[in-house]
């Protein structure tokens, strides 16, 4: 049975209890296994850059150790952090959240704009989209601004989204919504329902093109 | 039952034969059902851009008939014929073979060189993917100039292929291969042997796309 | 005597008398003969990329049959339908009107605005515009939304016209005007008037650029 | 009568009378007057940046005094001494030879590789593409390496034409070749017979743009 | 003992002298002398693309001549007049206000909006920031719009320059501010404390680059 | 009396050593200090992206902590382990090596190519040219090949790095050349000598850009 090894790498379970929900759709009958693993020892969340820098290191450190363990492995932060080092340490496929929900709005032929947390988060997208080459695909990324202390407010923070998902729909001409970070797999339908455009998670996305990779045997070199 | 349509717009039924065999893959337990047709009114094979131009007519054409019968559609030609129609005819999801193609090699990190059947193909696919913004991925695309009426003579063409494969690999930096062309999917397995490297049949990248799409409910506005 | 075919590749004669019109100022004592024909096969108007599709399988058939009966040939169509096919079919130089109105900012060193007729159309330009590398050139593209069936409101249409150039001008610093549709050649005066800045009809372009060729000798290989 | 002022920036008399010879396929019937003159203070001939920058003042201080004479200005250099400065001096049509050649190329969908005289004049020619945008049309700009004074010498410098355009052609894959220069005018017939592509004299394109703008009406803000 | 020479290519004194201020933080104990001369031959202001063009040769003129009188040279403009020239006069280190300027905002990782005098200078800043590749760092160019007439007028400019860096910042989201005139230099300090984002005077920033350059001992080829 | 601090991200003390020396034509008489120190826990090399991801979160964490122990810091490595992190922590001036070379090869006008040590580098540094938008500033960046073990037999590192620095320069047109590791100062000297063309050793050129801000006051917000 093949399976993938989806890494939360911040510390904070219920981000990664969440994200385990949101895999539901991918665990049809003969897929591979999909199991969501929590970085006890990483940040509380990635915010910052410096952050950002401490998960990659400890997401390579752990594909390195558990590389026999899985058969592809999905970094579950939409800054993709040790996405790179990890493709150094094993030819095992890796996908990155962020590279996989941009390389899907690509093959879905769409622009999309990127909701994100905080302020901070938007240059380090930026900065990497740019890395990966696929920041054509993005018309914006607006931060919602709440701190992560009000995040525990669905009513607030969906409202927020909302409101910054319309700004990128009307204002930026998005044709579709990139959720820039991990924990917001939740409001995914909502959003796509209030919006009326494909709303992409980017865990969902890497995990999707793992499962594709892994049908047709796609190994690095 | 979901249920997803591979278009081969070429009237040639022993390519679809053969798209359909590489599907095999992809037809998993509960995975939706992957039917692959032939435009029996299509151009015998698609290599100028007026045979491409009169596919991109009957992909549409089908697709806008056949809207209700499936959930998705891939179109199994490396110069997406139709694709760009289809989106506006039905808000099902469309996968063109060379747009998902590209965006795997994106979601896999890496550059991808492009092996096409002949010399005509090579400007067409190139104001392909810069219409779709996905020319940086690749690194070059290059024919291996043979006439269709030798792509028959299998050792030749595997021959052909694996020179401008090893062309693209050694003097390109290619990390990755993509078939520039429907037709050549038995190829892959000798090719990965003997490169070394991912190599990426186009339709089945769309039909994983699409397979994806349909999981996670992705539907255009 | 040289001749110049230039293509409406919609079935509205209207369109086609109007384009013939606008030749006006290129028809001089000794220039190419320019002669203004309709497809009377063609789609009604080309508004959907699936319209410019089959049109695109049209200019290319008749160019194809007609090759030896002109000695360059224009395609007027904002959209450009049928240009790379039909550069596959002859020698003989082939205009676009999109490709050369872009191509004629450049020549003025301005970046245009591009007034479209509907929505639908701005993503195909788009589209366009980059596969011809001519995007830089494009400062925005805008939709004046009026349904064809109100086209022929000249008073309601040329206030649309006016009102989005001025948007172009202003909000988008546009230096000159293309107009992004060949039925709209009777406006260019009036707009030019109105926004004080070059306004290119695309067809005139195309024909300017064809007639030079002709003087020039330019053949394809 | 509408008349065409071409101006030689640089002093060389017998340059001028080879752009004049040029001119000959562009002085049809009711056409406008195309004259041809020289700057006799101009230097020598425009090999370096500096004499270049020196040519610009020249260029555009004739053309401020000299803006009622004539209704379009072309600058008869491939690195388009002073056209940027003219356009602020005068609403009429000003074109540079390099942007017309580039723009010629972009109307015909070709990338051309550019013939250049001197090894210190492809970096210049490569800022002024960027500067212009025009850049992507460009896949090559060899020097052939010849020191003025052996320019004279038709045999030679014919050959080394030659040898570079096939370079272009081949191992840079130009579909259209460009003359770097515009003394390089009489060459342009024996290239295109015996590389089979379109080659451009950059001071008839910008001449064939200028009665194009002329028959239009197109005249700046 | 190295020196510096820093050419105002205007014949404003009063603008050297300002340069000649901003100079102090640079002239340190053992840095490199540098020395702020006007060229009396120069335009009065350098508003135009023709006063640029005549800048520009005064400045390569001046530097070839005076080549063995500094061991690198700053010219003082916005519009770099004359710098790719004098590269090929002399392989002394030559730095260009505005292209040390943007060298200088990458090195600090940030985007800058430029604040420019008069809406002509806009374009031509364009031009220039394409033409040296470093467009990218530029986020918008923007001017105070005033006449030179009012630029003595220190608290208007001020007030004009402050509303200018503050849409640049807010709208924009520039990082960084870039003074697009050698002569605001003055402005610097009330801009960086109103403004609080790092304001980079283009003088300084050339003057620093050329210290750094002797002091590593570049020397082009 | 200010300091600029210059951190070697790997714990290699004579490395250290080397940079310090390389610091030499910096130290001059009122020059901001210039102190040197190795990051002991670092990794012995960064020749990885796992290695360059450690060395990332030691960099940011050392300046946070010792954000007042020093104006501005100098990350002594051409991968930029920590720059942008670090650029949070603080509103002290960062300087990257990778960054700062590029951003003088700018300044200088100059198109460079870059030395490095493995293959695995290069796609790297990639990565982060492309991220930091210089990437247009690199013809090419070739690995000496060399294993770490034989770094020590100078002749032989020297020849390989005379060896491919002579490939950037002819074969692809490099004007100057980046040593693409901090370790390799040494060889500037010899190399330019060789070459002919400016050699820029990163962490002179970020040291350099440092004393520039300190001296001009930048700060960030």
């Amino acid at each position: 049975m093949l399976r993938i090894l989806v890494i939360n790498p911040n510390s904070n379970t219920e981000v990664t209890a969440a994200i385990d929900r949101a895999m539901a759709p991918l665990r049809t009958a003969d897929a591979p296994t999909i199991d969501c693993i929590t970085l006890s020892d990483g940040p509380p969340g990635i915010e910052s850059q410096r952050s950002c820098d401490l998960a990659a290191s400890l997401v390579s450190a752990h594909i390195a150790e558990a590389s026999e363990e899985a058969d592809a492995f999905v970094v579950a932060c939409y800054s993709d952090p040790g996405v790179s080092a990890s493709r150094e340490v094993t030819t095992k496929p890796i996908f990155g959240a962020a590279e996989s929900a941009m390389a899907m709005a690509a093959s879905l032929g769409v622009r999309a704009g990127v909701i994100s947390i905080l302020d901070v988060a938007v240059a380090r997208h930026w900065r990497h989209a740019r890395s990966v080459m696929l920041a054509p695909f993005i018309v914006a990324d607006l931060p919602i601004g709440l701190p992560v202390s009000e995040l525990a407010d669905e009513a607030q923070c969906r409202a927020r989204m909302l409101e910054v998902g319309l700004r990128l729909k009307e204002a930026h001409e998005a044709e579709a919504i990139i959720l820039g970070c991990a924990g917001m797999a939740r409001y995914r339908a909502a959003l796509e329902a209030e919006l009326g455009v494909v709303v992409i998670d980017p865990t969902q996305a890497a995990a999707a093109m793992a499962i594709s990779a892994l049908r047709l045997g796609y190994r690095a070199a």
